[in-house]
């Protein structure tokens, strides 16, 4: 029921309060006995030390990434930066509650009030001070739909850093608008496959036509780094670096429910590589870990590429030209190619390893679902809370909708929280194709995944 | 010079500070013995009295058209609307102030933050909220870049009213994403001239391939409202209610100015129809009229549609089928099209009754500017800001930074207060156009004007 309080709709956050420190949970996974697995050499197949690691990625980070210390610090210029958007605020939905005639209570944090418009700038900010810390000149990276390329080509400007984006040809083609903010920030964007390196140019060879993929524009930009002493890569998810980064959407979030006095029954938010995810949900599963609390927390990923539901937990590649670390993860292959559903951050093999074994150890659910349904969901949700959700917000939305009508059901007076990682001012095709009736649902194509994971690396014991 | 005080980047506002009354500045005119000019039928060219408006709007915003009340209360529902995304940021722009290494502040309120993107949601949801209270099942409205039209669309789904947009077709055939949005929020949209009117198909008839124009979709917008016993009229800019919803920015920004601990010496907004103009200076020039401050207000327009600096303070038609209420404004005339600036929101030959009256009375200044040199000034504040603001707010961007390299020539560490009334995520084609060299400047057309300005009404004495 809800409550006689005077009814809030916005839970804002002063700006001295952004927190101080990242939350890594590996911390607590350790001390709860839970093994991360290292990643792999991808030629050797060996574990990797930090030193493998150095032409990638600046030491600072390599160190984030195996660190075990709870509470890593946020560099001043960093929390200086997330100023420019940060804290980002908390919403009571009292307008969809209402159209949903249910007693739940339903909150979300909106992380599209960045200028790239998601959740992506919480790493990109992080990564572009720590490798201009270390003297590098120019970052190189990957982007599918175009948010992490945004986010990046945004730090790239606050901190002075050359940025070179490989952007996914279907993309590029279809959503220029991205491109063009990226271009706007002052970052340089080729489509991929480029001929700009050795691994786009072998694509190339074999497929002139090809539309590109997420696995072929990360081997485009790793090689780019790799064979660059002024440039550095930047990943934009899966890494534990980038889990780390993203926690501040779950510090500030564990804030702003108390001052909403309450506490979320269930925790939602969307799965891609499993950045957003891990941003809101880490700090309470944290609580959970150290038996703090008892929150239900529940990644939705798409039906068309669900990892985490139906793939198999397994060590493999993050890129198609395998070379990248090879990391263990909730996968279907890194030769599967998901349908070209509309959440093209969703359209992913793979998944955050700590996401993936937070999974296997049952820590947390993960529940798979269509995009037309997630439309419905996020055409509902603009109409009545006005903001206009990204695709892959919407699959968050829609397992919240879901929640909220069983609590009605039920008769509960759930707490429900979700993320809303991020605006569609760029996916308005999306929504007209869905408007029009002409959007469509990819049954999960068991055979296909099947045949990927049948060349998953043999890794020895 | 930068004070000694932490360095504090953002000035949020918690939402019990949204104000309980809109501001209307008719009453300290009225004080200082400054006359408004009554608004004349276009038929009889008589004054009109509330009778006279109410096929077009419902009573309660004709009353506040004529009100001198100084205070008008917000009623909770709007107040309560208002919460999804009021009070908006008021920004310390310390990174853009380096760049130009100005020893001056400046700080800009934010109104991008709103679902539609700008300000206009402001009176948009005023305006949905007094028409539904009188029982209107209908909104007409005409839009040209979009902004307003997506507002309207916005407070549509907030109240339950249907919205019908007339689009002007350039913008139709040009701005997709726009017409979409507005499409996502329930609104249905017509290309203007449209055959669902008189007007439109006479235009149509005479214009086969006509592209539009704001006067014409104003005409179609009003014709469908006056012959609709469901339907009334809104409009985005120009007359007095408008003005006075927007007043929210300015006296927000009242109050963050004082968090901040300083006063404006300069305050700057882009000027179009008049509405972010009106709303963010009106509260601060309400100050001067009472003899409490002596704050300098600046209106930036365009160079190719110059009504402060350049038009004539005269009586006018808003719409190019003269079928509005004709009203004392600086125009360039009723017939004069602007050239297609990138900045559709400031292509309009009149201003507000109340700007122009304040400009005539010298109570304000005005300066015009190119778009090249917005344009500039757009990409410098994007990458230093992280926000991409719309080509309109880039006109009081320009003016606030050449007010700051001022302050820098003469060593004054003036404070500079700009609106930032929209994003432009909806407007990256033109800065593309900017990027690749491609955008030009027009000539102030003097003897368009004068040909124009030829055929004003004939108002008796």
């Amino acid at each position: 029921m809800a409550s006689a309080a005077p009814r809030r709709t916005k839970f804002i956050l002063d700006e001295e309060r952004i927190p101080r420190s990242w939350y890594n949970i590996a911390a607590d996974l350790a001390l709860a006995g839970i093994q991360m697995s290292p990643p792999l050499h991808p030629g050797t197949m060996q574990p990797i030390g930090p030193a493998d690691l150095a032409p990638l990625f600046p030491m600072s980070l390599i160190l984030q990434e195996v660190s075990t210390d709870r509470d890593i610090e946020i560099p001043d210029p960093v929390r200086d930066a997330y100023q420019l958007y940060r804290p980002s605020p908390l919403y009571r939905a009292h307008r969809l509650e209402r159209v949903l005639d249910t007693p739940a209570h339903i909150y979300y944090k909106y992380e599209g009030v960045s200028p790239a418009g998601s959740h992506k700038p919480n790493t990109a900010l992080a990564q572009a001070f720590f490798n201009k810390q270390e003297g590098v000149k120019r970052l190189a990276t990957e982007t599918g739909a175009g948010q992490w390329g945004s986010a990046l080509a945004f730090a790239g400007a606050v901190f002075g850093l050359e940025v070179k984006v490989y952007m996914v040809r279907a993309s590029y083609d279809q959503k220029p608008y991205r491109r063009m903010l990226m271009e706007t920030y002052g970052a340089s964007v080729v489509a991929s496959p480029s001929m700009t390196t050795n691994y786009g140019r072998r694509v190339l060879a074999e497929t002139p036509d090809s539309n590109g993929s997420l696995g072929i524009a990360i081997s485009e930009a790793v090689e780019d780094a790799a064979t660059r002493d002024d440039t550095k890569y930047a990943l934009g998810s899966v890494l534990n670096h980038v889990m780390l980064h993203q926690t501040v959407i779950g510090l500030e979030a564990q804030q702003q429910m108390a001052m909403a006095g309450e506490r979320p029954d269930v925790i939602i938010a969307c799965a891609g590589g499993g950045s957003n995810f891990a941003g809101l949900t880490f700090p309470f599963v944290g609580e959970n870990l150290r038996g703090e609390a008892s929150y239900r927390v529940i990644a939705a990923e798409p039906e068309a590429a669900p990892s985490l539901t139906r793939g198999v937990y397994a060590y493999d590649f993050g890129d198609t030209g395998k070379m990248a670390p090879i990391v263990k993860m909730h996968t279907l292959g890194s030769d599967f190619m998901p349908e070209p559903i509309h959440a093209g951050g969703l359209r992913y093999h793979g998944m955050s390893p700590l996401v993936s074994l937070l999974k296997e150890h049952d820590l947390i659910e993960a529940r798979s679902v269509h995009q037309v349904a997630c439309f419905d969901a996020g055409v509902q949700f603009a109409r009545a809370e006005g903001i206009l959700p990204a695709p892959e917000s919407t699959h968050a939305i829609k397992v919240a909708v879901d929640e909220a009508l069983e609590a009605k059901e039920r008769g509960e007076a759930k707490v429900i929280l979700f993320n809303l990682s991020g605006h569609g001012h760029f996916d308005l095709v999306s929504y007209e194709r869905y408007l029009q009736g002409a959007l469509e649902d990819y049954e999960y194509p068991a055979e296909r995944v099947a045949e990927s994971l049948a060349s998953l690396p043999k890794v020895p014991a």
